[in-house]
C-alpha cells in the first residue's frame, strides 16, 4: 500500500522524521546520564513505543490505566502511571500489578497515600512535586511531603521517589527561559528528594520532564530519569516554543480537496476539526497556524498556507500571515483541484492522534503500513 | 449498573433530557410542516438515532461514509451524506448504494458532478447552496448552479434537490438575528430550487438546517426537510446562542476528584482535555465556560464553578465569572474531597462525544446502560 491508496482523512507518521526525533532525545539523555521513560500518551501505539524502546528507552510513562493495560499486554512491563491515582481506580491498578506488571503509581496527598496503603499491596509509589505551579503536586518545602512519604513507607508501599512535570514550559519560547525552567524543575525535584532522604525515607528515583525542558536541560545532576511524550512526533506548538522546526514534525493528516470558494481564495478539504482535533494551541503563540500548516502530498510545507477555519468534516485552507491577517489567492483553486492530496501538520500531536483509530506509517521508500492506536479509558 | 459503578472519565447521556430535546425539535418541525432528518454526526450512536426515528424523524444525515456504512448496517436505509463528495470516495459510496442503501450524495462543483455521473450509477444527488458565506456551496444566483444541475440530470443521476447549512448561526446570540438567518437560509435555498425548476430541471427537495436556525425559523415555505444534529444533546455553545439552557444539556462527563491545590482553590479532576475535547467554543461567546460547567453527580450545575484549565488527563476546577475573572475559593477543597464524583457539561457535544468509545445512558431511575459509538472514518 502507498499514499495514494489511503482513504482520507488519515493520520500519517513519517518514519524517517520519527526515527530522527527518537534518536535526538535519546542521545541527549544518554549524554546527560539519565534514563529516558517516554510518555506513550502521545502515540498510544505499541509500534511507536517499540521504536522508542529499541533506541534505548527504559520503561514507559502512561496517562491512563487503559494505556497501562494495553502496553502491558504487548510486553511492556515497567510502567509509570503519571497521574495521581484516585481511590476508585486502585482495584484496576491492583489487578494489573498482580498480573506481573511493574506498575508505579503517583500521589500528591495524604488521602491518596492512605488509600494506596489500605489496599495491603506493596505498590511502588512516587510523590508528585509541584515545580512550576501549573497543575498538581506538593511544594518541595511543604511538610506534607514528608507526611505522605511516611504514610507510604510505614504502610508498606515502595516509596520509589519523586516526580515532577514542568508543564509551564509550553508557555515559553526562548532557549534561555527554557534552560532556566529545566534547571528549576531539576533543582526543586532534587530538593524534594533530599528532604525525604534527610527524613530517613527512601527516595531512589527523581523523575522530571516535559519535551521542552528535556530538550533544554544543560545538566541533570540528581535526576535519574526524564519523561517526555510529544518529542516522538513533535508539532507546531513545539515549533513555536523553539524545540523543533515544522520540518521535524512526523505526524500529519492526509487530506483530499473537496471544493473551493474561488472568489475568497478558499480550498476546502476533508480534514475538518474532527481530523485535526479542536486543539488551537498555536493561537496565543508567536505564529498562529490556525488548524495546521498545509504541505504537499510529500510533506513539504507550502509557504503561508494554513487551515484557517474548520467545521466537523470541512477544513478551509487559505493564505494567512499567522498573525490574524490573510489575503485571497484565487490561484489556489487551479493549483489544488478537486481530488488533490495535501498533508496538514497539526498544532498538537497528542490531540490530533487521538482522533484516529490507527496511523499509517510512511516509510522512506513510500510504502505504508497500518499501526493501530488506542482510544478511550 | 448505576452511576457509582462507572469508571471515570465517562460520557453520560441523561435520557430524560435527550427525550425532551428530541420531542421539542420534532414537534416544531411537524408544526412547520417539514420532515426532520437528524444529523447523526453528533452522537454517532445507533441507539440515539433510533430514539430520533421513533419520535418521527425521516431518514438521517451523515458526515462521513463510515457513519453511512455503520447506520446502514443497523437498518437505516435513507441516508444523506452531507459533505461534498470527492471523486476518490465514489467507489465506497457506490458499494453502499449497490447493497441497497438509499444514499444521497452532495456536490457543489461541475468537476464533482462529472465524477459522479462518470460512475454510470444513478446516484441520488443534491447540490449544495451557500446561504451565508461561511463554508462551501454555490451562490443561488450563480450560473454554475444550472450547469451542475444539467451535468447531473443529463448524465443520468437523480437530481434530488438543493441543500444548505447556515452554519454562521453559531456566531449569533439573539432571537431576532437567528430568525433573520433562518429566513435567509430558507429564502436562498428555495430561490436556488426555483432557478433549477425554471431551467427545466427536477428539484423535489429543499433541505436546510443547523440547530440554531431549525429552532428559530418561523416559517419554512418551500422547504421539504430540516437537518440538525446537536439539538439531540445540546451544549454550552448552544446555551450561549440562546436556543437552550444549561439545564437542557443531555451530554455530560462523569469525573472523579484526584487532588487539590488548596491555596489556589483548585480542585483537580480526571477529566482533562482528552475527556472534554479541546473545543473551546464558548471562548468568544457571552459566557466563557472554560472547558465546561461543573455539576454535582446528579447533574445539577454548581453556580460559578467551571473547568478553567485542562491538561491531557487533568481538569482544573475553580471559580470563574465567565469573563476571564475568577477567585480562589479554599472551601472547594473540603466540599469536593478526593474520590468525589462530579459531572461536567461540555462546550460542544459533537467534539466531546467523539472522545469516547461509548456513552452511558442514565435513565430516570438511575440505572445505566452502555451505548457504543463510532470512531474514525
Amino acid at each position: 500500500m502507498t499514499l495514494t491508496d489511503i482513504e482520507t482523512p488519515a493520520a500519517l507518521i513519517d518514519e524517517t522524521r520519527m526515527a530522527s526525533n527518537i534518536a535526538r532525545l535519546q542521545a541527549r539523555m544518554t549524554m546527560l546520564g539519565v534514563r529516558l521513560r517516554p510518555h506513550v500518551k502521545t502515540s498510544k501505539c505499541i509500534e511507536v513505543a517499540r521504536r522508542q524502546q529499541a533506541a534505548g528507552a527504559a520503561g514507559i510513562t502512561v496517562s491512563t490505566l487503559k494505556e497501562a493495560e494495553q502496553f502491558f499486554a504487548a510486553g511492556f512491563a515497567d510502567i509509570l502511571y503519571a497521574v495521581c491515582i484516585s481511590p476508585d481506580k486502585l482495584d484496576r491498578a491492583l489487578a494489573l500489578s498482580r498480573r506481573g506488571c511493574a506498575l508505579t503509581l503517583l500521589v500528591d496527598s495524604v488521602t491518596a497515600a492512605q488509600a494506596v496503603v489500605a489496599k495491603g499491596h506493596p505498590f511502588e509509589v512516587m510523590i508528585e512535586i509541584d515545580s512550576d505551579g501549573h497543575r498538581s503536586g506538593v511544594q518541595p518545602e511543604d511538610a506534607v511531603l514528608i507526611e505522605i512519604g511516611r504514610v507510604l513507607h510505614d504502610g508498606g508501599a515502595g516509596l520509589k521517589g519523586v516526580l515532577t512535570h514542568a508543564g509551564s514550559s509550553y508557555d515559553l519560547n526562548t532557549p534561555e527561559a527554557l534552560r532556566q525552567l529545566a534547571e528549576q524543575e531539576r533543582r526543586l525535584s532534587v530538593r524534594a528528594a533530599e528532604r525525604l532522604r534527610l527524613a530517613g525515607l527512601p527516595c531512589p528515583e527523581v523523575s522530571v520532564g516535559s519535551t521542552p525542558t528535556a530538550l533544554s536541560a544543560e545538566r541533570l545532576d540528581g535526576v535519574t530519569e526524564v519523561r517526555a511524550g510529544v518529542y516522538v512526533f513533535f508539532d507546531l506548538v513545539m515549533a513555536n516554543i523553539g524545540v523543533c522546526t515544522p520540518e521535524n514534525v512526523a505526524l500529519s493528516v492526509l487530506t483530499t480537496v473537496i471544493g473551493h470558494q474561488p472568489e475568497k481564495g478558499w480550498v476546502i478539504v476533508d480534514a475538518g476539526w474532527m481530523a485535526m482535533s479542536r486543539d488551537r494551541g498555536t493561537q496565543r503563540q508567536k505564529i498562529d497556524y490556525g488548524y495546521g500548516v498545509v504541505c504537499d502530498a510529500e510533506g513539504r510545507a507550502i509557504e503561508g498556507l494554513f487551515v484557517t477555519a474548520a467545521n466537523q468534516e470541512h477544513g478551509i485552507i487559505s493564505r494567512s500571515d499567522g498573525q490574524g491577517g490573510g489575503k485571497s489567492d484565487a490561484g489556489l483553486v487551479e493549483r489544488f483541484p478537486i481530488g488533490a492530496k495535501l498533508r496538514i501538520l497539526p498544532n498538537h500531536a497528542c490531540a490530533t492522534g487521538a482522533q484516529y483509530p490507527d496511523y499509517h506509517l510512511v516509510m522512506a521508500g513510500g510504502a505504508t503500513q497500518v499501526w493501530p492506536r488506542f482510544h478511550g479509558w
